[in-house]
């Protein structure tokens, strides 16, 4: 299919410009998957910590001689599995990821050598060449994960923003995304079948477009009970009435007139 | 090494919680690598984007009736290799990444299961269970990339909370970023030996933990330059003097009498 010229350049206009330069940043998914980390020191300590917070089967080898107070404390909780020795390649077996952080060049290239001949993803700690990812700083509020990365051009600015935006958020962000969560789960619990499943997803968005950021962190298990009671009308108040409504348990929604603008849909609009 | 209880206990309070249920929030190094995207929806034009955007070699795998505007343009632009068919396994050979977005289960979970028996991560849209890695929504300004994800419990607040610290970033964001980067390489120019790297690691350091946040967004070139004249005597000044020196160009900062404390270090401290 030909275009004219002019045709092309308007489409150029219409569609986001490449910024080359980044990096694809992917929410690896390693739940139960065995994860194999090579070293016992403060790199290896965060390392785990991020595997742990994905729900990783992780296993450590290092020798128990040199391991970082952090890492110790992982074994001794059972979080990790330990092989208390140096590196052999049958740790490689069943491996879905590998993480070397040791003070031994060879030995780690000798390791990405063999990751790269078995297709394992890996990375090599400080030594970016020999890394199929780098990590980020991550802040982490329950479902919530906003990772910042400088593209190695500068980790400490890294950590300043990633504490920059912890501050900046609300205190409930991660609240609210569990809100929304729970409050899917709820309403398919109401409107379960398949049939329900249309009304439901133009419900969700109607929600998602009629309270602004702030109030959705502010949702709380009682508002989100008040709320359901307007899906079968296919309506969403204004959070004022959600507010209104607070305390008042099995309120009869058709008793509150909500419906007629005589109450519900004027407040606060 | 055993440790008493007691012991223990107090260990456990002295290192972060593991916090389950995240993911693992990976930068993909993707540069000049083949990454197979098979479809040309809209879906597959926005992992498309992404890919571009880490440097990708990306192949795009449809028949050329069913592209959308922006696959079409990116085709049209050469940004991207088409190939106008319907996907054949032969496509895999050399691909580091598998993207699949097509309306057709059967066939995205035959590609899901080459990709496997092949160990190529693949991500399936829409099919959960069939993705090693899913995306979030990312914020990009220059260097930095910001990338949310609610771990699936809700896409359409991932995309709020991105507008959100998009919103609440200083303008400059990206920029004081560079900034960093630039001073690091100039800085590698006026002291280019590796007996001068500790000198240069504990000067970038200094850099960072005294101007704050704002003020290193700020930064302009000739703030940088000026900035260089403090490192033969390893200091870093106040941003006021950088503020003040502004204009001044090839300034002789020893006639400015800013080691005696007359003039620099005492601005603004």
């Amino acid at each position: 299919m030909s275009r004219d010229p002019s045709q092309v350049s308007i489409m150029a206009k219409k569609f986001p410009q490449v910024q080359p330069g980044g990096s694809l940043i992917l929410a690896w998914q390693i739940k139960g998957k065995k994860v194999l980390v090579v070293g016992g020191g403060e790199v290896a300590a965060g390392r785990i910590l991020n595997c742990l917070n994905a729900d990783a089967a992780v296993t450590v080898v290092a020798p128990s001689t040199g391991l970082n107070d952090e890492v110790r404390h992982r074994i001794a909780e059972k979080q990790v599995t330990h092989v208390d020795r140096v590196f052999e390649p049958s740790d490689l077996d069943g491996a879905e990821m590998v993480l070397v952080a040791v003070d031994d060049p060879a030995a780690s290239t000798a390791i990405w050598k063999l990751c790269k001949e078995k297709k394992i993803p890996a990375n090599i700690a400080d030594v970016p060449p020999e890394c199929d990812f780098y990590f980020g700083s991550v802040h982490r509020d329950g479902p919530l994960q906003i990772m910042v990365s400088t593209n190695g051009k500068g980790p400490r600015i890294a950590a300043l923003i990633r504490k920059f935006i912890a501050k900046s958020l609300p205190e409930n962000a991660g609240n609210a995304i569990e809100n929304i969560g729970e409050l899917r789960v709820k309403l398919r619990k109401i409107a379960p079948t398949s049939e329900d499943g249309p009304k439901r997803m133009t419900w969700m968005s109607k929600v998602s477009d009629t309270y602004n950021w702030e109030e959705m962190c502010e949702l709380t298990k009682d508002d989100m009970d008040n709320l359901l009671l307007f899906y079968p009308a296919n309506k969403v108040p204004d959070f004022d009435i959600l507010r209104a409504l607070r305390g008042e348990k099995n309120t009869d929604v058709s008793k509150l007139d909500v419906f007629d603008g005589s109450f519900g849909f004027s407040v606060g609009a």
